[in-house]
């Protein structure tokens, strides 16, 4: 298959543009430092990378930023860049890539456990999360042609909590919180939330 | 207590707030036809409400515009629309009325069952729902002073079914759905998304 991956330069996007290179053809692209770059948060700049990408089997997206940040202190921006970033940014790498998608291929987006799992400071991101999840179990209703879609939702990863200087046994390593896109991209599931579990699950 | 009710002229609002009235004094606003106006989708407009109303126990919302209409035939402007108005409309009324609310007051919030039951045509509006539902469980975490926040996911409303000329067996009357509001209100209960089940149940 050739599969697009956005935030391919990302903790996890690399881990699976890794390991789908294994059987597939894998096309990066992210915000910055790749071939291919686009901005989630501007329905043009992911237009753009359709037109110059053309025919896909299956778009994975590792990408979608949030804020985090004590409720009473997010602000309206904070806010509207979790919708039109995270959110609305991987809404519409469905709504304008559909055409693109090859019979049968498929999406695959991050959500997060923060939808179902919140925590002190989660809120924006939270909303993005759970309307992501809202969108894959109705989209996968009405894509054409048996395309399908679903969402990882990761919980933390080693790599991130290392960095954070965070304790790291709690995570997952990115190589296996991998495993789980490319069993969206490569089994027949649809509509699903896909959690990763936890590194000491 | 003296309970804010936001959509109070709708059929679910104007049920909400004939419940209420059994005990509590009751301030309707709704986007026409009321005393007080407030269009969730501004900002402004909510923020000129609460310093119209001051101080309350209870914030209820029964509001909220949303569009249904074919995934591939959603506009940028349905998605907002839905974002605006159903979803951050309603955050908004909890951001923008945290202050005005009384110590171990509430907020309850509407959402609907497409969060986890999508049909088709019910992309945007899953998404606004689904949103909402996460930030219930996050905001619930944070909100000072023991102010509690709930959802309630009515079904199928009989009066609605009706209204559009299809078959209200499987409607539940608005008196019904709105006896899950005034729990919201009454009980103790936070962070909660409440279904009100079916007519048939």
């Amino acid at each position: 298959m050739k599969v697009l991956v956005i935030g391919a330069t990302g903790t996890i996007g690399a881990a699976v543009a890794k390991l789908l290179e294994t059987n597939h053809e894998v096309l990066g692209a992210s915000h910055t430092r790749s071939m291919m770059t686009v901005d989630l948060a501007v329905p043009d700049s992911i237009r753009r990378l359709y037109a110059d990408v053309g025919p896909v089997d299956a778009v994975v997206s590792a990408a979608g930023d949030g804020v985090f940040r004590p409720l009473l202190a997010l602000s309206d921006a904070d806010f509207a860049l979790c919708l039109s970033n995270k959110l609305m940014g991987q809404v519409n790498l469905v709504r304008f890539g559909v055409d693109l998608v090859t019979d049968g291929g498929s999406f695959t987006l991050t959500t997060g456990i923060l939808s179902r799992q919140p925590m002190p400071g989660s809120a924006a991101i939270s909303i993005a999360n759970a309307g992501l999840e809202g969108f894959v179990r109705a989209a996968a209703l009405e894509l054409p042609r048996g395309i399908r879609i679903n969402a990882v939702a990761p919980g933390w990863v080693r790599e991130t909590l290392v960095a954070m200087k965070m304790d790291p046994a709690i995570g997952m390593p990115a190589a296996q919180v991998a495993e789980t896109y490319v069993r969206s991209v490569e089994e027949s599931m649809t509509g699903q939330i896909l959690d990763t579990g936890t590194g000491t699950g």
